[in-house]
């Protein structure tokens, strides 16, 4: 298996193999390789599927594809930001992508989106291959800073945000101090009383053990509230993603019921494909082996 | 690629792949075959998976996984069984792994659980490598007819079941029929006023236009209530199957709220592992792309 994931194995075929899922490989067929370079953090893949459009690659996984990336992109933005009433400053943390800027900046609310992302690669390389995605960096209110978002939050003075949204890659790599309890502790502190954050956090079916820690760490940090919601993603491995979705200590945040209604048909952003209020909440439905577990961490 | 899947392209994996959808494929990572057949109408085999347990593949497509097969079996016996008061009734087509059966025989109601299997060697199958699955045939209540079921449905005499459950597999090979209008006419008079039926309905993901059809045809045949829930399922393609839901004229059924409240720890049937009333209500919200098509279809 080369370190792209474009094996000989299956010639013309992208598999997904990883540590992280044993045992198991989701193959796309490649039409065409686009872009292929090694930056100082990874591997950055970009090819054109067949039949999932343009995806990116880092380190062998795959992050983006053009077919269903609503789905990832709208709930790990619009499951925190319609959880507080008027979000005015929003960090992100990773995203480099910018899939997740473009749908922040369709609060109107929203007043400066900083994003702090460690591969400048990665940005200029989702500029380049997914035009859909990079619009969100031509917001004005986005500032983009390239560098370590464990350093950029330390810098953060106490209280800046409404909310925060961690949108890594797993932990296997130059993402893995975003899963430790120092990180959420820096979270916490940049986030004012009852702001909120939305950390990527892995799959039910295949990472239990991991996501039993998170919850255990959150439920330290967050005084607030702490909870966990999933939303089907079709190229990620085991074809689920989980959220993380805390609050701080401060006016109390009911995660389950949204409070601000977003545009969901809005005329200059374009509509929302995936998210709307209902699946919001039914995000937060557990299967009953992934709620006992996060049940027994959280109360 | 070999008629059943387990190819000379990746040496010692399954990969699953379809016209169905093409472009992509999941692969598990083979320990060993344990049974390979040609039945009266498909290819039956059976392999030990090194992370998934064993798996049984129709025609070169993954029915079900020992590690997820909790998710799908739950799902589509306890929507319907459910949403309606007190079961009696039950029919089940397809299914011949038991796995529907073993949920049925739940309901301490249910007085009579027919099921109509077309290839006695998936039973056979499941009896000899699936006893966690085959167990159901062993309640008292089950009664087993090796058979179409169209034709068995065609017999059956007007309102006898308070439900049918469909556990086809995809409408490509032995199930065609079990996707078009006559089949759900035939269901239909086979259901008592206002009893309920559950079928497997594809994947939100790729079979939007398959699915179109049937909720159409869905509205046409049946004058309760139409509706279309989904479910998480790793080794189904893109990760999500999907069920319709539909009632007959008589005493109204919401699907939505179940009114029949199931043992989740039963002691003698062991815990539910997958199913609860919260994800019941949360598997009918659906994302934005598939719910403008199906309300379309529905109202």
């Amino acid at each position: 298996m080369a370190e792209n994931g474009v094996s000989s194995i299956i010639p013309g075929w992208f598999s997904e193999m990883s540590p992280m899922w044993p045992g198991e490989a989701h193959s796309l067929k490649v039409e065409k390789i686009l872009y292929q370079e090694k930056s100082d953090y990874q591997n950055v893949m970009v090819f054109q599927s067949s039949t999932y459009g343009k995806v990116l690659v880092l380190d062998g996984v795959i992050q983006v594809t053009e077919r269903d990336e609503c789905a990832y992109q709208e709930m790990i933005t619009h499951l925190p930001l319609c959880s507080i009433p008027d979000p005015k400053k929003v960090l992100v943390i990773g995203g480099g992508d910018g899939g997740v800027l473009r749908e922040v900046a369709r609060y109107s609310s929203v007043e400066q989106i900083d994003i702090c992302e460690i591969d400048k690669m990665v940005v200029d390389v989702s500029k380049q291959f997914f035009p859909a995605l990079a619009v969100g960096f031509e917001d004005p209110r986005v500032n983009l800073h390239v560098g370590d978002g464990v350093a950029f939050l330390k810098n953060t003075p106490e209280g800046t945000y409404d909310a925060i949204i961690v949108d890594s890659s797993d932990p296997i790599g130059p993402a893995q101090e975003l899963f430790e309890k120092p990180f959420f502790e820096s979270v916490a502190k940049a986030l004012r009383p009852g702001g909120v954050v939305c950390t990527q956090a892995e799959s039910i079916w295949l990472h239990m053990h991991i996501i039993e820690d998170i919850v255990s760490v959150c439920r330290q940090v967050f005084k607030g509230s702490v909870n966990y919601a999933w939303t089907t993603v079709p190229t990620y491995p085991s074809g689920v993603i989980g959220f993380m979705l805390c609050s701080t200590e401060g006016p109390a945040v009911d995660f389950k019921h949204p409070v601000y209604r977003i545009d969901e048909n809005s005329k200059t952003k374009g509509p929302l494909k995936f998210y709307n209020p209902e699946i919001h909440s039914a995000s937060f439905c557990l299967p009953s082996f992934a709620k006992k577990v996060i049940d027994s961490k959280s109360s």
